[in-house]
């Protein structure tokens, strides 16, 4: 099976093509190729089988079918303009996270024969290597609303309070009918929080999540721009690829007309979080963390939902996530020692 | 204040025009002009305010920026292109349906000034004149699921069973987005099925709810493709155009973010239909329609859910249906002889 992966060169993408090149296999199925795009290219990777790696832009559909060959039987969509980013550029959030995905529906239809398009959702039960292909698309907490009072169930609208939101939610709807009509077979995550990230803070309006424990854990400052009371929905960067995974090969069948995923995440506020760090790095590491108010990234974050049911998930096979003391462990074997020698390289 | 139909020259645009010709005013603002917009020019109205007729295409953002000029103060967005006819074609639905609805926002924004828009909702609350032009947008029933069992709250999800109902909830939330940053001031109006239509059957899955009470009250023969115990969620043409205008001049504060209104209509059975169709014109018009059953257009209208709750729209200030014979005879007053003589005519 060939897989492509939009977004390939970002955080969870590599991660994620780290694990296949591991895995060699999704769903039971030999991965025979494996196409890495990204608006910058995505640097090689070594693997059991060939990687391209492409740039380009995600809603040029010309383009984007290069990305996505004849053969192809999983997409996995991870390319998007993150929250702040699509607040702060209307246009830009449109074209990627709604034309973009749009572009993706449209290579993926055409990889799918006329007759087999003709039998709608009852492609989805022919056997592998002749069914539309599966993708699977991050979608995000963001398209919900509740804020802090939130526990979301399953079964919640999705009336989001800010553009990243709004697309995600649009991301979902258009994926949803393009498998009804047999273009396609998709399962939307709705990732929360990714925390540790390594790197530096970016312009996702969650940034300020995994600083707050990274920072310290390097010795460094760091800011929250929130109350300590202030809880957020979050999972690790390990959680988050095991549900991709996951998605990748399960039985879609069980899904039903509803596509979307609430992940079993964790809901965590930031004394919680900086107990952990205390717990795992000791006291001077949580000393180094300080609450600086920032209205215009509290005015984003605080229409998110704290917590969320997630009651469908685990039957579907999707894994619990860890407590917090365990992601900051893994961070600190996964990722501390490279965050470190990037920074010390500038 | 200048007004917009797009759609003014289909069957809810004509009679809303008219009654905007008819009242002079919105929201206790007198209207300075009406542009009837559609992809055939609109007929010519008669009206106590100048009245334009354009033809183009909605998705055409260069054409639709001549159909809403500065000073626009409302638009009323009823073009569509409608489920059986977006299920047989995807582009065009995505196209009308979604593209359109995007020029409409990108051609709003442009009416707003940067200084205006920086103010996000907040604009909202300035004198009339000065506020971003409030859009009234057609959604849909189809945009929830639920078939026959359903009784849908307010606040249920939208987790459409087709192509054009993925549309219109894409649209609001679109739409929804685009106020909350100050572009427009969006009400969206989940329309029941519309009866009694004239004219004659179209592509519309539901044309034949006005076409069983329709073609017996012109003495002609009709069928019904489901079953006499099929529950549809329905209103009349009048009581359309009753929300259209209240949309039109509501306080939209009330309304918070969500934007989504589930106008109080009436469920009724294919039986109390014909019963009503009894009640008013005799046993002999009942006799005329008949079962004829059609798995393509059940397919599609078994999705759509028989009743709504539709708790919040009468304290907005939503009137509610009328009774079924009611309906009938303001048919029988209103359309009646104007539709025998189009018959007639060919």
């Amino acid at each position: 099976m060939q897989v492509t992966i939009l977004g390939g060169g970002g955080f969870l993408g590599r991660r994620l093509a780290a694990r296949l090149a591991a895995d060699a296999a999704v769903g039971g199925q030999r991965i025979t190729g494996l196409t890495l795009f990204d608006l910058h290219q995505p640097a090689p990777l070594e693997a059991p089988f060939p990687v391209r790696c492409l740039a380009g832009d995600v809603a040029d559909a010309s383009v984007l079918a290069q990305a996505i060959p004849p053969g192809t039987g999983l997409v996995v969509h991870l390319a998007a303009v993150v929250s702040a980013a699509a607040e702060a550029d209307y246009d830009l959030g449109i074209r990627v996270n709604i034309a973009g995905t749009q572009a993706l529906i449209d290579v993926c239809r055409k990889l799918v024969s006329d007759d087999r398009r003709a039998e709608g959702p009852e492609g989805l039960n022919r056997p592998p290597g002749q069914r539309p292909p599966r993708v699977v698309f991050t979608s995000s907490v963001a398209s919900f609303d509740g804020g802090q009072a939130a526990m979301v169930p399953d079964e919640a609208r999705q009336l989001p309070t800010n553009s990243y939101g709004a697309q995600k939610a649009i991301g979902e709807l258009l994926l949803a009918d393009a498998t009804r009509r047999g273009f396609l077979d998709v399962v939307s995550i709705r990732l929360p929080t990714v925390m540790v990230r390594p790197g530096r803070p970016n312009r996702a309006a969650s940034s300020f999540v995994s600083a707050v424990l990274r920072e310290p854990l390097l010795g460094l400052p760091a800011q929250y721009p929130v109350a300590e009371d202030f809880r957020v929905w979050v999972c690790s960067p390990r959680r988050a690829v095991d549900w991709l995974a996951h998605a990748a090969g399960m039985d879609t069948a069980k899904l039903g007309r509803d596509r979307g995923i609430n992940p079993p995440g964790l809901s965590a506020s930031i004394a919680e979080m900086l107990a952990a760090l205390e717990e795992v790095a000791g006291p001077q590491a949580r000393a180094l963390a300080r609450h600086v108010p920032d209205a215009e990234v509290e005015a984003i974050v605080a229409g998110w939902p704290a917590a969320f049911a997630a009651t469908r998930a685990p039957g579907l096979g999707f894994v619990r996530s860890e407590p917090l003391t365990e992601i900051l462990r893994a961070f600190i074997a996964d990722d501390l020692e490279a965050t470190r020698r990037d920074r010390e390289a500038g």
